[in-house]
């Protein structure tokens, strides 16, 4: 009988989400007169914007008619709309990044799993602790992981760099070889960012050791602080040994829609076991056009208007309601004596649990005490037990109603 | 220096399509004043339906309005869209297939490559030939191709199968150990289907070695055969040896708009290497939910749109136009005495060169001669060699024009 991937059943259950439904469910079936408020999920809700739906609309009209009709275009993303990330997300900051060096994609969850098909399954890989699940059930699937050692929850061969209060969430250098290291900066879960200069030493680093670095930038849209960069490509030298992901879902609610996009520089080289020099963007551009056939043309039309003008502001409105929701979280709480973090360049507030609890003891006492459910830090990582997620994707007033039950928690 | 993915050093390049534009540019920038008709392309030119177009249009309406707005949907396609494919394509020809056997996904192209991560990378594949090029360059990529010969045009460790005139384009059973079977019915690139009996053989063959059979059903839709199946699924046994490809590219003209599906059944086994049997549903279920994040809400609606009265009725007329091209095509190369195959349950048309002609020769007299440009067969394979495929996706006038001008080669 064909053999399947044995890699796979070294995936640990992705119980987080499902155990947070089955919990709020049991209450919610007990108590079913109770509001509740949901500041857990990282979704969006606030609608598209005007211009991406004109954007749209107008895209849907000309797949109408025979004359304007679009078949299959480019893997890479049309030219109109990698035009305006160039201008719009790098030109505009200084960053010079070619019209080929851009591939449009339906998302970054896709795009930082598939990336790695183009690595050695022997690379060794780094992520931060807590950290986004996705990357590292990836490289399970891929069999980078080693086995699991279920007293950590930790798999042998990934290196896990602690990022929490101790070291102001700003991870430390690996102690051991690491080839791959994702950073997500703003980072979910923790809410926080990294300085320019905290970030030019890990792509010195990997400069230094011949690392590559993922560098997840979903967050990008909400960066308020002026020495937080927009891209790793702000860091000099980073277009030799970065891969950058970035996302239209949080930026401008594409979490339905889907539009995403992964800039690979030319100056980026790996190298294959002979050896030689190995351009990753050539690599890229194989696979994107080999397994996949571009994102949806209305999308990509819808996706471009976020760069117009009127786009740009509209989606900046949206930004700055999530940003007010988190700085209502983030002064409630402190108000309230709790110590917390994120919340000023990223939607998420990462809070730390009062007296110590455990991080599910703290979902069970807020869903039952406040009715309000948030996503308990331990279920991102070790490190992130005694942590705890708000979002600020729910409404102004649901937020303000959350804050002001927290207020009177025993 | 971290490493990369060795078997990318494998993929030969992909030249056939950018060859064929070559030639068509150096012809034209010779002959500026002569008009091309172009019948090589593999993508379909009618507008979508407007049942499809209506159902896009309320869709994104609901994207402007808090009350109505879609975050992330679920990896596996919304429930309207999977119900609609579970009665629509299996309900009605008597299969029952379970809601969640079906995946929504952007594209059959990337769920044939995806669907290796799966499989263990000893899997010994095998393909028809000629054969779509990127059933190979994906386990290229994958590391089970084994070398290539310059001489055969092969990977020593790909099994090729040759379907041609001389076994009336039907494959027969694998010679050597063949762990994973590409089928692709009606074909491309010949246009032949296999009936019920033929695919019979493979199914039950399968059944008995413990293969796994890949099924590419995108031409689905242009059946008009009555012992031609739908499904693999009509086929008993299928469900314990085969996953199904569908799209809607073909279907619906979603080339540009991308949504397509893949059915895993629930009675579908591989093994580990330690011959534990592993359901193949739950490692796609797996692997859809980590590394895919659903397709765009607004595709979604447009793609139910096709299985209700009007869209069905809708989808059936730009189908039937194909048809009558692809007809068109067939009647007039018989007439003329060139020895034609496929288009009857296809948009394909696949020729036999008039005297043995190379394909590429046949390719520049049919450019220079009648300003027609189609495919060489032996651009997807050594078997292709010697034949040539039309398709049928220009307009009416177009394909009328360019058949007269095919009857007065000389």
């Amino acid at each position: 009988m064909f053999q399947v991937n044995d890699h796979f059943g070294r995936l640990q259950g992705s119980y987080l989400f499902s155990e947070i439904a089955r919990r709020v469910n049991e209450y919610t079936g007990e108590n079913p007169d109770r509001e509740i408020i949901r500041l857990g999920i990282g979704d969006v809700t606030r609608p598209l914007a005007p211009a991406v739906l004109q954007a749209i609309d107008k895209a849907t009209q000309e797949m109408a008619d025979e004359k304007t009709f679009m078949g299959y275009g480019p893997e890479q993303g049309y030219e109109f709309l990698r035009a305006a990330i160039r201008e719009g997300d790098y030109a505009a900051r200084g960053v010079d990044i070619g019209l080929d060096e851009i591939f449009v994609s339906d998302g970054s969850k896709c795009d930082t799993g598939n990336i790695q098909e183009l690595l050695s399954p022997d690379c060794k890989i780094g992520v931060t602790n807590p950290v986004y699940p996705v990357y590292v059930d990836t490289n399970v699937m891929a069999g980078r992981s080693g086995e699991f050692d279920a007293q950590t929850g930790q798999f042998s061969e990934i290196t896990y760099i602690p990022t929490t209060a101790e070291n102001d969430f700003v991870p430390a250098l690996p102690q051991r070889r690491v080839d791959v290291m994702y950073l997500c900066s703003p980072n979910n879960p923790t809410g926080t960012a990294m300085t320019k200069d905290q970030l030019k030493v890990w792509v010195d680093w990997a400069n230094e050791t011949g690392a590559l670095i993922l560098f997840d930038g979903a967050y990008e849209r909400f960066i308020t602080d002026g020495d937080v960069p927009h891209s790793i490509y702000e860091i000099e030298g980073a277009k030799t040994c970065a891969i950058e992901f970035r996302s239209f879902s949080k930026t401008a609610g594409f979490t339905g829609t889907r539009c995403a996009y992964t800039v690979v520089p030319k100056e980026l080289m790996g190298q294959d076991s002979k050896g030689n020099k190995v351009s990753m963007n050539a690599l890229w551009l194989r696979r994107h056009t080999t397994k996949f056939n571009g994102v949806s043309y209305i999308v990509q039309r819808g996706a471009a208007a976020i760069y117009t003008a009127e786009g740009k502001k509209q989606v900046e409105q949206n930004i700055e309601a999530y940003l007010a929701n988190a700085r209502m979280i983030l002064d409630g709480l402190r108000e309230i004596g709790i110590t917390a973090y994120g919340g000023v360049n990223s939607p998420y507030v990462w809070l730390k649990t009062p007296d110590g609890m455990a991080s599910w003891d703290f979902f069970d006492k807020l869903l039952k005490e406040a009715n309000v459910v948030g996503t308990p830090g331990s279920g991102f990582g070790s490190a992130g037990e005694g942590y705890f997620r708000l979002t600020a994707f729910n409404t102004k007033e649901n937020t303000e109603k959350a804050i002001s039950r927290l207020a009177n928690l025993k």
